[in-house]
C-alpha cells in the first residue's frame, strides 16, 4: 500500500472520511490556498425543487440592462419585471394596497383583505441597487408577507442614487420609523428587505441606534446585510452563470461601487455596521436568508457570525442552489418556504398580541 | 442603448442590482439549469483569516490514504494525524482525560482541570467515516469543548465498520445515554459530533426518539447531519481541490457508500431522520455548523431548513471558505470561534444550574 498525496477529493474524501473516484490534481492548490479549477459542468442542486433548474435557465435568458444604462430606462425596465412578479402575487394572495405619505416620504401600505393585526407593523425596504425598485419593486416583498403574516406592511420609497447619495435612504427610513413610533411600540415593529433593501435594513438599524431611538423588535436582512459583498460567494457568482470569478479581471460586486455610496469616504458603523461590534451589539434579533449561489451568501453568513460574536440572537437560512433574490418569484416552491420562515421569525419576535 | 441577454454576472449583476466586467457566456446555462463552467482560479475567501489559505495548502499537501486501504493501516494513519491535533490542544487547554467503560462501551471522560460543572454532560461522537477515529480522534472535539465550557465531556468509542454495521453505533450511543440518564436529567445532556459523528448524533437522536426515551436538552451536528450528503457542496467538494465535480465521472460522496451502512436496505428515520418529518419534529434544539467549502455544507443547510419546517429550534453557522472538519485544527482562528459558538449553544440550552 502506497501513501498518496492527500489532495482534492482525497482530502475531502479519504483523509476525512469519504472518497471519490473523481480525478485529483496535486498541483492545483497554491501556497496561498488559491485553487486552479479545471472546466466542469455544474448541475442544479439535487436538493432543490424540480422547478429550480429550468427557472435558473429562464432567468439567465431574460433580457437585461447594464448598470450603466440610462437611469430612467433602468427604472422602467425593472419596474416591468417587478410588475409581472407582483401581478402573479396578486393572483395568489388577497391584499389591499394603499399609497400614502409618512413624514414626507412616499409609502405603500399592504394589508391582508379584511384588515391587519392591530398593533404590529412591518416596514419593508425594497431592493434595486439603490437605483430602482420603487413602485412594483416595493410590492414583491410586501404582498406575500402581509398576506401570510396578517400584519400591516409599509414599504418605503426611500431616496436613491444617482440623484441622491448616502445617507438619504437611511434618513428617510428613520423619518418613517420615528413617525410610526407614535403609533406602535418599537418592540412590535419589524424592518426587512432584500438586496439593497437588506443592506439598508442593516444601515437604518445602525442609524436608529446612533440616533438613540429604540430599536425595532426584529429585523430581516436578506441577500445583503451589514457587511459589504466579498468572500467565496462573490467570486463564484459569475461562475454559476458560466463565467470566471471577479478575481480574474472582473470588477468586484461591492456595494461601495454603487452611485448611491459615492458620498462615503470612510468606513463607518452607519455604512457597514457588521464591521463595528459596538453598534452591532445593539442590534435586535436578526433573520438572515439567501440562496447559496447568491453573491451575497458569504456576506450574509459573515454578518450572522458577527452578530453571534456580540451576543445578538440571529437565525440564518441558506437555500441550496438558489440565486440572488430568488423569492421575488412566488411560484418557486422554495419562495413559499422563505415566506414562511420570514413570517415565522417576525411572529416569534414581535409577539402575538 | 441595447438590451443584452441577462446572463451570468449580468443576472447577478445589473439584473438584480450589481454588475461586473467579467466575461459572460450566454450559452453556458442549459435548459435544466446545468452550468458549463470555464477554468478559473479561486482565491481563498477574503473573509477568512490569513491563516486559512496556507492552511488549506498544507492540508492538501499532507499524505493521505484511500478509503479502500487496509483498515488497520487507515486507523494507525489517522490516529497519528489526530494525535498531533490532540497534542496541540493539550498544550492550549488544561484538561484531565480518563478512560472508562459505560454499559460495556469504552468511553473517555474529558474534564477541565479542577473539575467539571456538576449535573451537566456532553456526549461527543467522533468522526472518521464510521471506520476510524477511536483514540485520539475522540479527543480532538472533546478537549477544547470541555475546557471552554467547564462541562464534563464523554466521548464514545462506538462500534464501526467494516467489522460492524448499522445500527451498532446507534445502539452503543443509546446504551451510554441510557446509563447516563440514571445520573443526569436528559435536559442537561448534550450530544454532538462532526462528520460521521454529526451523522451519528442525528441517528442516535432518532434512535432515542424511537425508543421513547427523553431526548437530550440539545444536540450539535457538525460537518454532517440527518440527511445524506448531496447538493451543490458535494459537487463543489472536488473543485476546491482542483478537480471536477462528482457528476463528471466521480462517485458521489454519500454516507450510504460507507461499509458501515452495508446493512441498510431502505430509507428510514433512524438512518436519515432529516427525511422523516414526524421523527424530526421530536428533535431537541439543534446546532448546525460547517465550512462553506465542506462537502457537507449543503446537507447541513438542508437539515436546518427541515428542522425549521417542523418547528424545531435550530442554529446554523457557515464558515466562509473553510473545509470539512476544519476546527479539528485548534490553531486556526476560526476554530476558536467555532468552539465558542458550540459552547455558547450548549450553555444556552442545557441551562446554567
Amino acid at each position: 500500500m502506497k501513501l498518496s498525496k492527500c489532495i482534492a477529493v482525497t482530502v475531502l474524501g479519504a483523509c476525512l472520511g469519504f472518497t471519490s473516484t473523481a480525478s485529483a490534481n496535486s498541483d492545483a492548490v497554491a501556497k496561498d490556498g488559491t485553487v486552479k479549477v479545471p472546466p466542469f459542468s455544474m448541475p442544479m442542486s439535487s436538493y432543490a425543487s424540480d422547478a429550480a433548474g429550468p427557472y435558473w435557465h429562464k432567468i439567465v435568458s431574460m433580457p437585461g440592462l447594464p448598470l450603466s444604462a440610462d437611469i430612467e430606462k433602468l427604472r422602467v425596465h425593472y419596474d416591468a419585471m417587478n410588475k409581472a412578479r407582483a401581478d402573479l402575487m396578486l393572483d395568489m394572495y388577497d391584499v389591499t394596497i394603499e399609497n400614502s405619505t409618512v413624514a414626507g416620504v412616499p409609502v405603500k401600505i399592504v394589508e391582508p383583505v379584511g384588515g391587519a393585526v392591530e398593533g404590529k407593523l412591518l416596514i419593508n425596504l425594497h431592493g434595486g441597487a439603490f437605483l430602482w425598485g420603487a413602485g412594483n419593486g416595493e410590492l414583491v416583498e410586501a404582498i406575500p408577507i402581509a398576506a401570510l403574516s396578517g400584519y400591516r406592511v409599509m414599504t418605503v420609497d426611500y431616496r436613491q442614487g444617482p440623484e441622491h447619495v448616502f445617507p438619504a435612504a437611511s434618513q428617510d427610513v428613520f423619518a418613517v420609523y420615528q413617525e410610526m413610533l407614535k403609533s406602535y411600540d418599537a418592540r412590535h415593529i419589524g424592518i426587512y428587505g432584500c438586496s439593497a433593501g437588506g443592506i439598508l435594513t442593516a444601515q437604518a438599524t445602525a442609524w436608529i441606534i446612533r440616533e438613540g431611538a429604540p430599536v425595532p423588535g426584529a429585523i430581516g436582512t436578506f441577500c445583503g446585510s451589514g457587511v459589504d459583498y466579498a468572500g467565496d460567494s462573490s467570486q463564484l457568482d459569475p461562475v454559476y452563470g458560466g463565467a470566471t470569478p471577479v478575481s480574474e479581471g472582473g470588477m468586484p460586486l461591492t456595494m461601495m461601487r454603487l452611485p448611491y455610496f459615492n458620498s462615503v469616504k470612510e468606513a463607518s458603523a452607519i455604512v457597514t455596521p457588521g464591521d463595528f461590534p459596538e453598534t452591532l451589539a445593539k442590534f435586535p434579533p436578526t433573520l438572515l436568508l439567501a440562496g447559496s449561489r447568491d453573491f451575497a451568501a458569504s456576506a450574509v453568513t459573515i454578518m450572522q457570525r458577527r452578530l453571534a460574536g456580540v451576543g445578538v440572537p440571529s437565525k440564518l437560512y441558506l437555500f441550496d442552489g438558489f440565486w440572488h433574490a430568488f423569492f421575488m418569484d412566488a411560484e418557486i416552491p422554495e419562495s413559499q418556504e422563505a415566506f414562511d420562515l420570514i413570517v415565522g421569525f417576525f411572529k416569534a419576535h414581535l409577539g402575538d398580541g
